[in-house]
Protein backbone atom coordinates (compact mmCIF):
# COMPACT_ATOMS: atom_id res chain seq x y z
CA UNK A 1 0.00 0.00 0.00
CA UNK A 2 1.79 3.41 -0.96
CA UNK A 3 1.59 5.72 1.01
CA UNK A 4 -1.87 8.50 0.64
CA UNK A 5 -1.41 11.93 -0.50
CA UNK A 6 -4.13 14.12 0.96
CA UNK A 7 -6.36 17.06 0.09
CA UNK A 8 -6.40 20.57 1.78
CA UNK A 9 -9.38 19.62 3.80
CA UNK A 10 -8.15 16.41 4.86
CA UNK A 11 -5.24 17.89 6.39
CA UNK A 12 -7.26 20.39 8.13
CA UNK A 13 -9.38 17.95 9.30
CA UNK A 14 -6.54 15.71 10.91
CA UNK A 15 -5.12 18.84 12.07
CA UNK A 16 -8.29 19.63 14.37
CA UNK A 17 -8.79 15.84 15.44
CA UNK A 18 -5.47 15.92 16.56
CA UNK A 19 -6.38 18.87 18.88
CA UNK A 20 -10.08 18.16 19.37
CA UNK A 21 -10.59 17.21 23.12
CA UNK A 22 -11.00 13.77 21.80
CA UNK A 23 -7.42 14.00 20.52
CA UNK A 24 -5.83 15.89 23.20
CA UNK A 25 -2.43 17.54 21.46
CA UNK A 26 -1.76 21.16 21.92
CA UNK A 27 -0.58 23.33 19.55
CA UNK A 28 2.34 23.74 21.65
CA UNK A 29 3.02 19.85 21.65
CA UNK A 30 2.28 19.02 18.00
CA UNK A 31 4.43 22.84 16.52
CA UNK A 32 7.68 21.43 18.65
CA UNK A 33 7.29 17.85 17.34
CA UNK A 34 6.70 19.06 13.79
CA UNK A 35 9.68 21.84 14.00
CA UNK A 36 11.88 18.74 15.18
CA UNK A 37 11.39 16.74 12.06
CA UNK A 38 11.99 19.48 9.83
CA UNK A 39 15.10 20.40 11.57
CA UNK A 40 16.22 16.20 11.46
CA UNK A 41 15.13 16.20 7.66
CA UNK A 42 17.28 19.11 6.68
CA UNK A 43 20.25 18.35 8.95
CA UNK A 44 20.12 14.19 7.13
CA UNK A 45 19.75 15.99 3.64
CA UNK A 46 22.44 18.74 4.53
CA UNK A 47 25.24 18.17 6.91
CA UNK A 48 26.36 20.93 9.17
CA UNK A 49 29.51 20.81 7.85
CA UNK A 50 29.26 21.44 4.63
CA UNK A 51 25.67 23.56 4.83
CA UNK A 52 25.89 25.24 8.43
CA UNK A 53 24.31 28.81 7.79
CA UNK A 54 20.40 28.67 7.06
CA UNK A 55 18.20 30.73 5.75
CA UNK A 56 14.78 29.98 8.39
CA UNK A 57 11.98 31.91 6.08
CA UNK A 58 9.28 32.26 8.26
CA UNK A 59 5.53 32.90 7.12
CA UNK A 60 2.87 34.33 9.58
CA UNK A 61 0.54 31.42 10.22
CA UNK A 62 1.30 27.92 11.84
CA UNK A 63 4.27 26.98 9.08
CA UNK A 64 6.25 29.86 10.07
CA UNK A 65 5.63 28.55 13.92
CA UNK A 66 7.01 25.48 12.66
CA UNK A 67 9.92 27.11 11.00
CA UNK A 68 10.50 29.02 14.34
CA UNK A 69 10.83 25.78 16.15
CA UNK A 70 13.08 24.37 13.22
CA UNK A 71 15.25 27.43 13.38
CA UNK A 72 15.93 26.88 17.25
CA UNK A 73 16.94 22.63 16.60
CA UNK A 74 18.88 23.13 13.91
CA UNK A 75 20.94 26.02 16.44
CA UNK A 76 21.48 23.08 18.83
CA UNK A 77 22.37 20.62 16.30
CA UNK A 78 25.17 23.20 15.54
CA UNK A 79 24.25 24.88 12.23
CA UNK A 80 23.84 28.61 12.19
CA UNK A 81 20.17 29.61 11.40
CA UNK A 82 19.01 33.17 10.71
CA UNK A 83 15.40 33.80 10.42
CA UNK A 84 13.35 35.72 8.16
CA UNK A 85 10.13 36.83 9.95
CA UNK A 86 7.88 39.65 7.90
CA UNK A 87 5.12 39.21 9.36
CA UNK A 88 5.19 37.50 13.06
CA UNK A 89 1.99 35.72 13.56
CA UNK A 90 -0.25 37.42 16.60
CA UNK A 91 -0.94 34.27 18.20
CA UNK A 92 0.71 34.26 21.84
CA UNK A 93 2.65 30.99 20.10
CA UNK A 94 4.41 32.65 17.76
CA UNK A 95 5.44 35.57 19.78
CA UNK A 96 7.13 32.72 22.83
CA UNK A 97 8.29 30.56 19.76
CA UNK A 98 10.13 33.83 18.50
CA UNK A 99 11.79 34.61 21.85
CA UNK A 100 13.14 31.04 22.66
CA UNK A 101 15.20 31.76 19.40
CA UNK A 102 15.85 35.54 20.48
CA UNK A 103 17.32 34.29 23.62
CA UNK A 104 19.94 32.01 21.74
CA UNK A 105 21.02 35.06 19.83
CA UNK A 106 19.69 33.30 16.32
CA UNK A 107 19.47 36.85 14.11
CA UNK A 108 16.37 37.87 12.91
CA UNK A 109 15.23 39.67 9.64
CA UNK A 110 12.07 41.41 9.07
CA UNK A 111 13.38 43.32 5.78
CA UNK A 112 12.95 41.91 1.90
CA UNK A 113 16.40 43.32 1.95
CA UNK A 114 17.82 41.80 4.57
CA UNK A 115 16.35 38.90 3.61
CA UNK A 116 18.31 39.38 0.23
CA UNK A 117 21.46 39.80 1.53
CA UNK A 118 20.92 37.04 4.06
CA UNK A 119 20.76 34.54 1.67
CA UNK A 120 24.00 35.64 -0.20
CA UNK A 121 25.60 34.78 3.09
CA UNK A 122 23.57 31.02 3.57
CA UNK A 123 24.04 27.46 2.53
CA UNK A 124 20.55 26.35 2.43
CA UNK A 125 16.95 27.57 2.74
CA UNK A 126 14.22 26.05 4.34
CA UNK A 127 11.15 27.46 3.65
CA UNK A 128 8.36 28.10 5.84
CA UNK A 129 6.66 30.24 4.36
CA UNK A 130 3.29 29.04 3.63
CA UNK A 131 1.85 26.05 4.62
CA UNK A 132 -1.58 23.71 3.28
CA UNK A 133 -3.92 26.21 4.00
CA UNK A 134 -2.28 28.89 1.41
CA UNK A 135 -4.41 30.45 -1.07
CA UNK A 136 -3.70 32.84 -4.39
CA UNK A 137 -2.50 35.52 -4.81
CA UNK A 138 0.50 36.48 -3.75
CA UNK A 139 0.44 39.85 -1.76
CA UNK A 140 3.45 42.11 -0.52
CA UNK A 141 6.15 41.26 0.79
CA UNK A 142 6.24 37.63 -0.53
CA UNK A 143 6.02 38.04 -4.07
CA UNK A 144 9.62 39.57 -3.31
CA UNK A 145 10.90 37.08 -1.01
CA UNK A 146 9.55 33.79 -3.93
CA UNK A 147 10.88 35.86 -6.24
CA UNK A 148 14.38 36.15 -4.44
CA UNK A 149 14.45 32.24 -3.42
CA UNK A 150 13.75 31.64 -6.94
CA UNK A 151 16.77 33.70 -8.20
CA UNK A 152 19.36 31.72 -5.80
CA UNK A 153 20.91 28.21 -7.10
CA UNK A 154 20.71 27.62 -3.00
CA UNK A 155 19.71 24.38 -2.11
CA UNK A 156 16.24 24.60 -0.77
CA UNK A 157 14.31 22.11 2.15
CA UNK A 158 10.56 23.08 1.70
CA UNK A 159 8.05 22.16 4.56
CA UNK A 160 5.05 20.38 3.85
CA UNK A 161 4.24 22.30 0.53
CA UNK A 162 6.68 24.54 -1.65
CA UNK A 163 5.57 28.01 -0.79
CA UNK A 164 3.46 29.28 -3.69
CA UNK A 165 3.08 25.69 -5.13
CA UNK A 166 -1.23 24.94 -5.08
CA UNK A 167 -1.92 22.57 -2.28
CA UNK A 168 -4.30 20.82 -4.45
CA UNK A 169 -2.58 20.78 -7.67
CA UNK A 170 0.97 21.44 -7.31
CA UNK A 171 3.29 24.07 -9.24
CA UNK A 172 0.67 26.30 -11.00
CA UNK A 173 1.31 29.89 -12.78
CA UNK A 174 0.89 32.31 -9.61
CA UNK A 175 -0.18 36.11 -9.86
CA UNK A 176 0.29 38.76 -7.31
CA UNK A 177 -2.39 40.90 -5.75
CA UNK A 178 -0.43 44.07 -5.18
CA UNK A 179 -1.36 46.64 -2.50
CA UNK A 180 -1.62 49.47 -4.78
CA UNK A 181 -4.37 47.69 -6.70
CA UNK A 182 -1.80 47.97 -9.78
CA UNK A 183 -1.92 44.98 -12.63
CA UNK A 184 -1.26 41.61 -11.32
CA UNK A 185 2.23 40.18 -12.02
CA UNK A 186 3.23 36.64 -12.75
CA UNK A 187 5.68 34.49 -10.34
CA UNK A 188 7.83 31.61 -11.40
CA UNK A 189 7.63 29.24 -8.79
CA UNK A 190 10.49 27.49 -7.35
CA UNK A 191 10.92 23.94 -6.68
CA UNK A 192 12.51 22.87 -3.82
CA UNK A 193 15.48 20.41 -3.74
CA UNK A 194 13.49 18.59 -0.41
CA UNK A 195 10.16 18.26 1.36
CA UNK A 196 9.11 17.65 4.76
CA UNK A 197 5.64 16.11 4.54
CA UNK A 198 4.12 16.91 8.00
CA UNK A 199 1.59 14.13 9.02
CA UNK A 200 0.64 13.07 5.32
CA UNK A 201 2.04 14.09 1.97
CA UNK A 202 -0.70 16.63 0.15
CA UNK A 203 -2.15 16.13 -2.76
CA UNK A 204 -0.08 18.91 -4.70
CA UNK A 205 3.23 17.83 -4.15
CA UNK A 206 2.35 14.18 -6.36
CA UNK A 207 4.42 14.89 -8.93
CA UNK A 208 7.64 15.80 -6.66
CA UNK A 209 10.83 14.19 -7.84
CA UNK A 210 13.50 15.42 -5.15
CA UNK A 211 14.35 13.74 -1.86
CA UNK A 212 10.95 13.74 0.08
CA UNK A 213 10.59 13.07 4.03
CA UNK A 214 7.85 12.32 6.38
CA UNK A 215 7.75 13.93 9.92
CA UNK A 216 5.21 14.03 12.55
CA UNK A 217 5.82 11.08 14.11
CA UNK A 218 2.71 11.40 16.50
CA UNK A 219 -0.32 10.57 14.19
CA UNK A 220 -2.33 7.99 16.57
CA UNK A 221 -2.49 4.19 14.46
CA UNK A 222 -6.72 4.67 14.76
CA UNK A 223 -6.33 8.17 12.88
CA UNK A 224 -4.26 6.47 9.97
CA UNK A 225 -6.01 3.96 9.33
CA UNK A 226 -9.23 5.81 9.52
CA UNK A 227 -8.03 8.42 6.57
CA UNK A 228 -6.08 5.41 5.24
CA UNK A 229 -2.44 7.00 5.27
CA UNK A 230 -0.30 4.35 4.97
CA UNK A 231 2.62 5.82 6.56
CA UNK A 232 5.64 3.47 5.95
CA UNK A 233 7.59 2.53 9.18
CA UNK A 234 10.19 4.97 11.25
CA UNK A 235 12.79 3.68 11.98
CA UNK A 236 14.69 3.49 15.20
CA UNK A 237 14.05 7.19 17.11
CA UNK A 238 14.08 9.23 13.94
CA UNK A 239 11.21 11.88 13.67
CA UNK A 240 11.47 11.44 10.17
CA UNK A 241 10.90 9.18 7.38
CA UNK A 242 12.34 9.18 3.43
CA UNK A 243 10.17 8.60 1.50
CA UNK A 244 10.55 7.08 -2.09
CA UNK A 245 11.08 8.79 -5.02
CA UNK A 246 8.56 9.61 -7.50
CA UNK B 1 35.93 20.92 32.68
CA UNK B 2 33.29 18.40 33.74
CA UNK B 3 29.69 18.47 34.02
CA UNK B 4 27.86 20.15 37.08
CA UNK B 5 25.64 18.08 39.47
CA UNK B 6 22.95 20.90 40.47
CA UNK B 7 21.25 21.23 44.01
CA UNK B 8 17.27 20.66 43.91
CA UNK B 9 17.27 24.15 44.66
CA UNK B 10 19.24 25.31 41.18
CA UNK B 11 17.35 23.05 39.32
CA UNK B 12 14.05 24.72 40.54
CA UNK B 13 15.60 27.92 39.33
CA UNK B 14 16.43 26.75 35.93
CA UNK B 15 12.65 25.32 35.02
CA UNK B 16 11.34 28.83 35.81
CA UNK B 17 13.53 30.78 34.13
CA UNK B 18 12.94 28.49 31.23
CA UNK B 19 9.05 28.78 31.81
CA UNK B 20 9.11 32.67 32.71
CA UNK B 21 8.28 35.28 30.55
CA UNK B 22 12.04 35.54 29.96
CA UNK B 23 12.55 31.94 28.89
CA UNK B 24 9.37 31.98 26.64
CA UNK B 25 9.12 27.73 26.96
CA UNK B 26 5.82 26.13 27.70
CA UNK B 27 5.85 23.40 30.27
CA UNK B 28 3.74 21.32 26.96
CA UNK B 29 6.90 22.08 25.20
CA UNK B 30 9.42 21.40 27.86
CA UNK B 31 7.62 17.78 28.89
CA UNK B 32 7.67 16.88 25.30
CA UNK B 33 11.28 16.98 24.25
CA UNK B 34 12.24 16.04 28.40
CA UNK B 35 9.85 12.74 27.26
CA UNK B 36 11.33 12.28 24.00
CA UNK B 37 14.75 12.61 25.91
CA UNK B 38 13.63 9.54 27.68
CA UNK B 39 11.81 7.39 25.71
CA UNK B 40 15.49 8.13 23.36
CA UNK B 41 17.53 6.98 26.20
CA UNK B 42 15.33 4.17 27.28
CA UNK B 43 15.89 3.10 23.07
CA UNK B 44 19.26 3.47 22.99
CA UNK B 45 19.88 1.37 26.21
CA UNK B 46 18.03 -1.12 25.78
CA UNK B 47 16.73 -2.24 22.33
CA UNK B 48 13.06 -2.60 21.30
CA UNK B 49 14.01 -6.31 19.74
CA UNK B 50 15.14 -7.59 23.32
CA UNK B 51 13.17 -5.25 25.45
CA UNK B 52 9.35 -4.35 23.80
CA UNK B 53 7.90 -4.56 26.69
CA UNK B 54 8.20 -1.46 28.87
CA UNK B 55 6.25 -0.58 32.37
CA UNK B 56 6.35 3.14 32.95
CA UNK B 57 5.62 3.63 36.55
CA UNK B 58 4.54 7.51 36.85
CA UNK B 59 3.98 9.93 39.66
CA UNK B 60 1.73 12.62 40.12
CA UNK B 61 3.67 15.06 39.40
CA UNK B 62 5.55 16.48 36.09
CA UNK B 63 8.08 13.60 36.47
CA UNK B 64 4.98 11.70 35.62
CA UNK B 65 4.02 13.94 32.99
CA UNK B 66 7.48 13.11 31.27
CA UNK B 67 6.87 9.27 31.86
CA UNK B 68 3.57 9.87 30.37
CA UNK B 69 5.49 11.65 26.94
CA UNK B 70 8.20 8.76 26.69
CA UNK B 71 5.20 6.38 26.57
CA UNK B 72 3.53 7.50 23.72
CA UNK B 73 7.21 8.07 21.75
CA UNK B 74 7.96 4.39 22.79
CA UNK B 75 4.83 3.38 21.41
CA UNK B 76 5.76 4.82 18.45
CA UNK B 77 9.24 3.73 18.29
CA UNK B 78 7.38 0.33 18.05
CA UNK B 79 7.42 -0.56 21.92
CA UNK B 80 4.73 -1.90 23.97
CA UNK B 81 4.37 0.47 27.09
CA UNK B 82 2.22 -0.45 30.11
CA UNK B 83 2.08 2.74 32.03
CA UNK B 84 1.09 2.48 35.89
CA UNK B 85 -0.64 5.73 37.15
CA UNK B 86 -1.71 5.24 40.65
CA UNK B 87 -2.24 9.20 41.33
CA UNK B 88 -3.18 11.04 37.90
CA UNK B 89 -1.94 14.85 38.69
CA UNK B 90 -4.55 17.11 38.48
CA UNK B 91 -3.21 19.41 35.92
CA UNK B 92 -4.97 19.82 32.86
CA UNK B 93 -1.80 18.87 31.11
CA UNK B 94 -1.54 15.57 33.05
CA UNK B 95 -5.46 14.62 31.66
CA UNK B 96 -4.23 15.46 28.19
CA UNK B 97 -1.08 13.59 28.18
CA UNK B 98 -2.88 10.91 29.26
CA UNK B 99 -5.47 10.62 26.93
CA UNK B 100 -2.90 11.05 24.07
CA UNK B 101 -1.67 7.82 25.68
CA UNK B 102 -5.09 6.06 25.72
CA UNK B 103 -6.07 6.77 21.93
CA UNK B 104 -2.68 4.50 21.67
CA UNK B 105 -4.69 1.75 23.31
CA UNK B 106 -1.37 2.06 26.09
CA UNK B 107 -2.64 0.17 28.69
CA UNK B 108 -3.10 2.34 31.74
CA UNK B 109 -2.89 0.58 35.45
CA UNK B 110 -3.85 2.37 38.50
CA UNK B 111 -3.66 -0.25 41.41
CA UNK B 112 -0.68 -1.72 43.22
CA UNK B 113 -1.39 -5.20 42.47
CA UNK B 114 -2.13 -4.59 39.01
CA UNK B 115 1.43 -2.95 38.83
CA UNK B 116 3.33 -5.99 40.29
CA UNK B 117 1.09 -8.36 37.85
CA UNK B 118 2.40 -5.99 35.09
CA UNK B 119 6.31 -6.61 36.45
CA UNK B 120 5.95 -10.20 35.62
CA UNK B 121 4.75 -9.37 31.94
CA UNK B 122 7.50 -6.45 31.43
CA UNK B 123 11.32 -6.74 30.04
CA UNK B 124 12.42 -3.33 31.40
CA UNK B 125 11.08 -0.88 33.82
CA UNK B 126 10.98 3.25 32.96
CA UNK B 127 11.11 4.66 36.50
CA UNK B 128 9.35 8.51 36.23
CA UNK B 129 7.62 8.32 40.13
CA UNK B 130 9.44 11.07 41.74
CA UNK B 131 11.69 14.22 40.51
CA UNK B 132 13.74 16.27 41.73
CA UNK B 133 10.79 17.86 44.33
CA UNK B 134 11.00 14.59 46.38
CA UNK B 135 10.77 15.18 49.49
CA UNK B 136 10.77 12.33 51.98
CA UNK B 137 8.45 10.78 53.93
CA UNK B 138 7.41 7.76 51.33
CA UNK B 139 3.39 7.54 51.64
CA UNK B 140 1.20 5.06 49.99
CA UNK B 141 0.96 3.28 47.39
CA UNK B 142 4.89 4.22 46.82
CA UNK B 143 5.72 2.48 49.17
CA UNK B 144 4.78 -0.69 47.96
CA UNK B 145 5.45 0.64 44.52
CA UNK B 146 9.36 0.87 45.28
CA UNK B 147 9.51 -2.41 46.96
CA UNK B 148 7.72 -3.68 43.89
CA UNK B 149 10.30 -2.20 41.62
CA UNK B 150 13.19 -3.31 43.98
CA UNK B 151 12.43 -6.61 44.18
CA UNK B 152 12.34 -7.68 40.47
CA UNK B 153 15.32 -7.90 38.67
CA UNK B 154 14.39 -6.18 35.66
CA UNK B 155 16.49 -3.50 34.40
CA UNK B 156 15.72 -0.34 35.59
CA UNK B 157 15.70 3.37 33.47
CA UNK B 158 14.99 6.44 35.92
CA UNK B 159 14.36 9.35 35.42
CA UNK B 160 16.22 12.59 37.01
CA UNK B 161 16.81 10.93 40.26
CA UNK B 162 15.82 7.22 41.26
CA UNK B 163 12.71 7.22 42.81
CA UNK B 164 13.71 7.02 46.67
CA UNK B 165 17.06 8.63 46.72
CA UNK B 166 17.44 11.75 48.11
CA UNK B 167 17.54 14.92 45.28
CA UNK B 168 20.97 15.75 47.36
CA UNK B 169 22.41 13.18 49.35
CA UNK B 170 21.96 10.13 47.03
CA UNK B 171 20.79 6.67 48.21
CA UNK B 172 19.65 7.00 51.53
CA UNK B 173 17.79 5.13 54.33
CA UNK B 174 14.17 5.72 53.97
CA UNK B 175 11.14 5.60 55.89
CA UNK B 176 7.19 5.83 55.31
CA UNK B 177 4.68 7.56 56.53
CA UNK B 178 1.37 5.20 57.22
CA UNK B 179 -1.51 6.88 56.08
CA UNK B 180 -3.21 5.06 59.58
CA UNK B 181 -0.30 7.12 61.97
CA UNK B 182 1.51 3.68 62.34
CA UNK B 183 5.59 3.06 62.88
CA UNK B 184 7.32 4.14 59.73
CA UNK B 185 8.55 1.86 57.90
CA UNK B 186 12.36 1.16 56.44
CA UNK B 187 12.14 0.90 52.86
CA UNK B 188 15.30 0.03 50.92
CA UNK B 189 15.99 1.91 47.94
CA UNK B 190 16.80 0.42 44.45
CA UNK B 191 19.83 1.21 42.15
CA UNK B 192 19.13 1.61 38.59
CA UNK B 193 20.55 0.30 35.85
CA UNK B 194 20.54 3.57 33.49
CA UNK B 195 19.91 7.23 34.51
CA UNK B 196 18.32 9.54 32.34
CA UNK B 197 19.10 13.23 33.70
CA UNK B 198 17.46 16.24 32.57
CA UNK B 199 18.64 19.71 31.80
CA UNK B 200 21.76 18.72 33.80
CA UNK B 201 22.44 15.63 36.84
CA UNK B 202 21.39 16.46 40.16
CA UNK B 203 23.57 16.40 43.67
CA UNK B 204 22.29 13.25 44.58
CA UNK B 205 23.45 10.60 41.76
CA UNK B 206 26.96 11.95 41.59
CA UNK B 207 28.01 8.40 42.47
CA UNK B 208 25.86 6.95 40.23
CA UNK B 209 28.16 3.93 38.39
CA UNK B 210 25.41 2.68 35.72
CA UNK B 211 24.91 3.80 32.23
CA UNK B 212 23.88 8.08 32.35
CA UNK B 213 22.34 9.77 29.78
CA UNK B 214 21.43 13.40 29.82
CA UNK B 215 18.23 14.92 27.84
CA UNK B 216 16.84 18.09 27.56
CA UNK B 217 18.69 19.74 24.60
CA UNK B 218 16.58 23.14 24.61
CA UNK B 219 18.58 24.66 27.28
CA UNK B 220 19.94 28.20 26.07
CA UNK B 221 23.74 28.66 25.72
CA UNK B 222 23.62 31.86 28.06
CA UNK B 223 21.47 30.03 30.72
CA UNK B 224 24.24 26.75 30.40
CA UNK B 225 26.91 29.94 30.72
CA UNK B 226 25.13 31.13 33.46
CA UNK B 227 25.03 28.29 35.70
CA UNK B 228 28.25 26.74 34.61
CA UNK B 229 26.51 23.54 33.86
CA UNK B 230 29.41 22.51 31.57
CA UNK B 231 26.95 20.52 29.45
CA UNK B 232 28.93 17.91 26.58
CA UNK B 233 28.20 18.54 23.02
CA UNK B 234 25.39 16.49 21.52
CA UNK B 235 25.83 14.48 18.73
CA UNK B 236 23.93 14.53 15.07
CA UNK B 237 19.93 14.95 16.03
CA UNK B 238 20.54 12.94 19.33
CA UNK B 239 18.03 14.22 22.32
CA UNK B 240 20.55 12.49 24.28
CA UNK B 241 24.34 12.39 25.17
CA UNK B 242 25.49 9.63 26.63
CA UNK B 243 28.03 10.79 30.20
CA UNK B 244 31.37 9.28 31.09
CA UNK B 245 30.57 6.68 34.08
CA UNK B 246 31.40 7.76 36.74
Amino acid sequence: MSIRYISQKLAQQIDEELMSTAGAFSLDQLMELAGLSCAQALAKSYPVQSHKRVMVACGPGNQGGDGLVAARHLHHFSYQPTIYLPKPGSKDIYKRLLKQCENLDIKVISDVDGFKTGLRESDVILDAIFGFSFEPPLRAPFDQVLKAITATSLPIVSVDIPSGWSVTKGSQPLYTKPDDGGEPEKIETFTPDVLVSLTAPKEGVREFKGRHWLGGRFVPDALAKEFELNIPPYEGVDQVVELPQA
